[in-house]
C-alpha cells in the first residue's frame, strides 16, 4: 500500500522517474516520430520578450502529426498559443490497422493533447472546437465545440491570431463515387477503427446465426478493402490475421467462407513503394488467399453489393459484400476549400504553400501537413535572375568561378538540382557546366545555362500525404518561430536573387527516412534511405522497434509493447465492444 | 522473431502454459467469481447418455453472473445446450464503475463468451440476439439478431426447448420519473460506462471553452450521481479521485469549480451495509467535498436541471447539472414480464422461482440473477404435515425424539430455521420445543408445535440483486443438471413433508461471502463473513487480491492488473474516445 501510493506520488511528481521504472530496453526516445527536434535560439527570444511584452498571437488548428509537432517544440515565452482542434487527443494514425483488428487497443495509440503541450514551461490554450471558417482578412478563425450541446453556454466562438498554422488535414475522397459515404468503412480516424472491429464481430455473429443458406453466410464474411495503398494493404494483412489467428477458432463453423479481397485501380497494389515490395506485397497475399483485384474502378457501393468496371476490358461486374473499407487517397476539407477560395487559390485542387509553408497569397498563414501542398518553385522561372545575379563582372557570361559563387545558395533555394546531380550521378554543381566532352573552365552564356539547368526542374515531385512529411513540416516550423527573432537580424536562408538581400530561414527539405508495409503474418516489406529494401520477418522486428521508439510518451509506448505482448500471449480479443 | 513465434504456437497450442509463465503471483484462481465449481457426476452421466441417445436440449437465456457460470461447469455430455444474448461477452460488472473513469479499460473486464464456453469438451452454441417472446406453451423462444441489419440473411429465429434458463438480468428502474431515459446516464452495461467516460471529458472540455461565464462552467461540471447503494457510492468515489488525480492537472483553470452530489432516497448511503461502514462512507464523502443529500426523492430531470423534493420537509429544489448518473434499484424486462402473465405470475413484481430456481408454473423453465427472485416456502405453511411426519406413533404429541428424527430436513428445507436459532442463540433446534423454563423432554401438541416454530418465518429475507447472488445460482443450477440422473435413482434432497418421498435435489442455498464498497483515495470498506467489518487502506489492497483472483480468465486478469499499475504510474487518460 505505502509502496504503491509513495511510487505513485514520485512518478506524478516526476515524470521521467517513471521512464526509468517502467522499460529501460528501448533506446531511442525521439519523441515526435520522423522528425529530429532541434529547440535552439530560446534563450535570446526570452532576452527581446522582456523588451517587447505583447506577444505574437498563434493560433493552431489541428493536433494530428503535423500540428502536434509544431507544438511540442514552440518556444512559448515569445507567443500566445492557442490550439482548436475537434479531438482532445493525438493519434498515432500509423497504428490504426492494428487497431482495427485488437492488435493494439485505441487507447494505446492516444495521448491527450494537453500532456502534450502542458509539459512545455508556459501556458498553450487548447480548445476542443471545429474550426468552422478561417477570415483571413480579418485575421480570425470561427469555432464551433462539436461536443456537449446539451451542456451550459455557447459553443461558437471565434479567435484572432497574428500567425494562424492550418494543420487540420484531409478528409477522405469518396470521388464521388455513389454509396460510399452510406455503405462504407473509412479508416482515418481512431472511431473509424474501432467502428471497423465492431463491424468484423457482427459480420460473424451474424454468420453463424440459425437458418442462414450457405450464400447469405458467405456474403457476410466477404470483406472488400478498395485502396491498394499502404494503409489498404495493411489492413488487409491484419484482418487476414485476425480471422486466421484467432476468429477462426471462436467461430469454426464459417472458417471456410471468409473471402478478403482487395480493389486497386492501379496494375499493382503498394504501387508508390519500390516494384520489389510490391511484387513480394502480391505473392505474400496470393499464398495467403487474399484476392487483389487490379486494373478496377469501384463505380457505386450498396449495401450489399459493390460495383466496379474492369479497366482494361471496360466490362462492369458486382460483388456481394459483408462490409467494405474505403482506403484511397484524401481530399480538401470544405473550410481549407472556402479559405483557399478567399485567398486566391480556388481554382487549385490543393492548397499551395512556399517552401517556407506559407500559404501563397497570405503570408502570415501557414499551411502543413496533409491539407496542404508545397508548391516548389521552379529554377527555370528564376534562371535569369540567378544568371544575373552570379555574373557579377556583367560580362554577359559566366565562369565556374562565378557560378561557385552561388551554388550554395542555388542548391538550398532549389534542391531539385541536388536531386538532378544524383540522378546523372555528378558530383558537383559546377560539372553541369562542363561542355559536351566533359571540360570545364568554359564560360556559358545566358542561353547556355538555361539550357544546362533545363531539365533540373523535371527532378521536382510533391511531398508524399504521409505523418512523415507532416511531422517533419511541424519541427520545421517550430524552428523557425523558434529563432525568428534571431534571425530577422542574421538571415540564415539562402539569397534572394530576384529581389536582393536573403530569405529569413532555409526553405523547408523533406528528408525520406523510410516507410514500412506489414503485410501479415509476422512480415513486413520496408524502403529503407539509400534505396534499401527490406522484406520478410526481421523486417516486421524492425517495424515494431521503429513504432515503438517513436511512440510520442512512455505511457503509450508501454501500452502498445504491452498489447503487443497480449496478443502473442492471449490473442486477440474478439467482444463486440 | 523465432522466440516469440514459437512461445506464440505454445500458448495458442496450451493455454495453460500461459497461466505458468505471465504471472505466477496469484494464488486463487477461482474462475468464476463468488462461487465455488463443484463439477462431479460427469462419469455417470456419459455412461447413461449412451444408452439413452437423445440429449434435452437446453436454451439459455443471458451470459452475465449467472447464466455464465451455469455454462461454464455444465457436462455437456448429455444436453443439447444453446446460448441466446446480445452480448458476446461476459463482463465483469463489479468493476464497471472503474471503466467510468479509466482506472480499468472496458476490454480487460469482458471475456467472449465462446471463449469460456469452448473450454468444455463438447459444444454449447452461442447466438448474438436477443430474446423477444417466450413461448412456455410451446417450449420455444423467439430471437432477433441486433446487429448487422444491413447484412445478408434473416435476423429472427425460432429455438426449441426441453429445459429453459432464463438470466437475462435485470433493466434499469426509472420509477417513472420524467426525463430520466432522455437526460441520465446508466451504468449497467459496459457501454455505459464508456459513454459516461466520454460524458466526463466532454463536461471539462465544454467548461474551458472561451466565452462561458463562471455559473455556466461550474453548472457543466456538476456531477449527480442519484442513488446512495455500493454502485452509486463507488462511482463518485472514481470521479471524486479522477477529478482530483488527473483531471486538475489538465484542466487547471476549472479545478475548484467541480462538485459531486449524491442524491440518496434514504436517511443514509450505502444502507444495504453496516451502520459502521455507511458511517465511515459518509465521513470520507465528507472529508472529499462530496455532497451527500439523503432523504431526497428525484421528481423529474431536464437536460439542465434536477428536481427534487426533500422527503421530511415537503420542499422542492432543483439544482443545475452537467451529467446525472442514475443508479438506483432495477426492474423486470418486459420479455420476462410477458412471460410472468402466461405463466400465472401476471400480478408480481418480480418473477418468482421456488428453491430449486424452478419458475413457479412452469417446472421447467429455470430463472436465475437479477431477472427472479426466490420465493421461500415458509415453515407455518407445512406446519401440519411437518407435524403429522413427525409424529409416527400417531399420538398427537411431538417428543423430543421424533422431532430430532425430521430436524437434519426441516433445516434444510426451510433455512430460516438456522437464521432464528442463531439470532436466538440457541445451538440445538430441539430447544426449540424446550419449555419456558428451559426443561425438555415435554412433548408438544400441534398447537405447541406451531407456537414454537411461530417466529421462524420472519428470519427470511429475499436475496440482493448481486452478482455473488447470480454466480452462485449459476454454479448450483449446473450442478443440478450434471447430477441429474444420479438424483432420479438416488435423490439428494430434504423429504417432501407433504407428498412424501424425497426432493431430488437440496434446495439452493445462498453464502454470502461479503460485500466491498470502494470509497476512492486507495480506501475501500468491507462487510466479511462472520459480521466482520473491515475500512480503510489495508482493505482497499484486499479489494485488488479479491477481484483479480475472481477474474473470469487469465487474460482479463493480467490486463486488469496492468491497468491497475498503469493507472499508478501514469495516471488515468483524459482523451475522448
Amino acid at each position: 500500500m505505502g509502496f504503491f501510493s509513495y511510487f505513485n506520488r514520485i512518478f506524478h511528481g516526476h515524470p521521467s522517474a517513471s521512464k526509468l521504472f517502467v522499460i529501460c530496453s528501448l533506446s531511442s526516445g525521439g519523441l515526435i516520430a520522423h522528425g529530429d527536434s532541434p529547440s535552439e535560439g530560446g534563450k535570446s527570444i526570452v532576452e527581446l520578450n522582456q523588451k517587447v511584452p505583447v506577444k505574437k498571437r498563434v493560433v493552431v488548428l489541428g493536433t494530428g502529426w503535423a500540428g502536434t509537432s509544431f507544438l511540442k517544440d514552440l518556444d512559448i515565452s515569445s507567443y500566445d498559443v492557442q490550439v482548436v482542434s475537434p479531438r482532445n487527443y493525438f493519434a498515432f494514425t500509423p497504428l490504426l490497422p492494428s487497431v482495427t483488428c485488437g492488435t493494439v487497443e485505441a487507447r494505446s495509440i492516444v495521448e491527450p493533447v494537453r500532456n502534450i503541450i502542458k509539459k512545455r514551461n508556459g501556458e498553450i490554450k487548447f480548445w476542443e472546437a471545429e474550426c468552422l471558417k478561417i477570415d483571413p482578412a480579418n485575421k480570425k478563425v470561427f469555432c464551433r465545440s462539436i461536443i456537449g450541446e446539451n451542456l451550459a453556454g455557447n459553443n461558437e466562438f471565434s479567435l484572432e491570431y497574428d500567425y494562424l498554422v492550418i494543420a487540420i488535414g484531409a478528409q477522405v475522397n469518396t470521388f464521388n463515387t455513389p454509396g460510399v459515404l452510406e455503405h462504407c468503412h473509412f479508416l482515418k480516424e481512431v472511431e473509424d477503427a474501432q467502428r471497423i472491429r465492431r463491424t468484423v464481430i457482427d459480420c460473424f455473429e451474424k454468420s453463424v446465426l440459425p437458418g442462414l443458406t450457405e450464400e447469405e453466410r458467405k456474403t457476410n464474411l466477404h470483406f472488400i478493402i478498395v485502396g491498394g495503398g499502404p494503409t489498404g494493404v495493411e489492413f488487409a494483412a491484419e484482418l487476414h490475421d485476425f480471422v486466421h489467428e484467432d476468429l477462426v477458432n471462436v467461430y469454426p463453423s464459417v472458417k471456410d467462407l471468409v473471402n478478403i479481397t482487395v480493389i486497386q485501380s492501379g496494375d499493382h497494389i503498394l504501387n508508390s513503394f519500390d516494384e520489389r515490395i510490391s511484387t513480394f506485397a502480391e505473392q505474400k497475399f496470393q499464398r495467403d488467399g487474399i484476392k487483389v483485384l487490379t486494373g478496377h474502378r469501384v463505380l457505386s457501393v450498396s449495401d450489399r453489393l459493390i460495383n466496379m468496371r474492369m479497366k482494361a476490358t471496360g466490362n462492369d461486374d458486382s460483388i456481394p459484400h459483408g462490409m467494405v473499407v474505403w482506403s484511397t487517397r484524401v481530399g480538401t476539407r470544405p473550410v481549407v476549400k472556402d479559405f483557399m477560395e478567399q485567398v486566391g487559390q480556388g481554382n487549385r485542387r490543393v492548397l499551395a504553400t512556399d517552401e517556407w509553408l506559407r500559404v501563397k497569397g497570405r503570408e502570415e498563414v501557414y499551411a502543413l501537413g496533409d491539407c496542404a501542398t508545397v508548391d516548389q518553385k521552379k529554377i527555370m522561372e528564376d534562371i535569369s535572375a540567378i544568371f544575373k545575379a552570379a555574373d557579377k563582372d556583367n560580362s554577359g557570361t559566366l565562369t565556374i568561378e562565378e557560378f561557385q559563387d552561388v551554388i550554395e545558395d542555388v542548391t538550398i533555394r532549389y534542391p531539385q538540382v541536388e536531386l538532378y546531380l544524383k540522378s546523372k550521378h555528378l558530383f558537383d554543381v559546377a560539372d553541369l557546366l562542363k561542355d559536351a566532352d566533359g571540360n570545364d573552365g568554359v564560360e556559358v552564356d545566358i542561353e547556355g545555362f538555361k539550357l544546362a539547368l533545363s531539365h533540373v526542374d523535371a527532378q521536382m515531385k510533391s511531398l508524399p500525404a504521409t505523418a512523415q512529411v507532416a511531422a517533419q513540416q511541424g519541427v520545421y516550423l517550430s524552428r523557425c518561430f523558434n529563432i525568428w527573432e534571431k534571425c530577422k537580424d542574421n538571415p540564415e536562408g539562402p539569397r534572394k536573387f530576384k529581389s536582393g538581400g536573403r530569405h529569413e530561414f532555409r526553405p523547408f527539405r523533406y528528408r525520406h527516412l523510410g516507410q514500412f508495409a506489414p503485410l501479415g503474418g509476422e512480415q513486413a516489406a520496408a524502403e529503407l534511405p539509400g534505396d534499401w529494401v527490406s522484406m520478410g520477418h526481421s523486417t516486421q522486428w524492425l517495424w515494431y522497434s521503429v513504432y515503438a521508439s517513436k511512440q510520442v510518451s512512455w505511457r503509450t509506448r508501454v501500452l502498445v509493447i504491452g498489447d503487443w505482448s497480449r496478443r502473442y500471449i492471449f490473442g486477440r480479443d474478439s467482444s463486440r465492444i
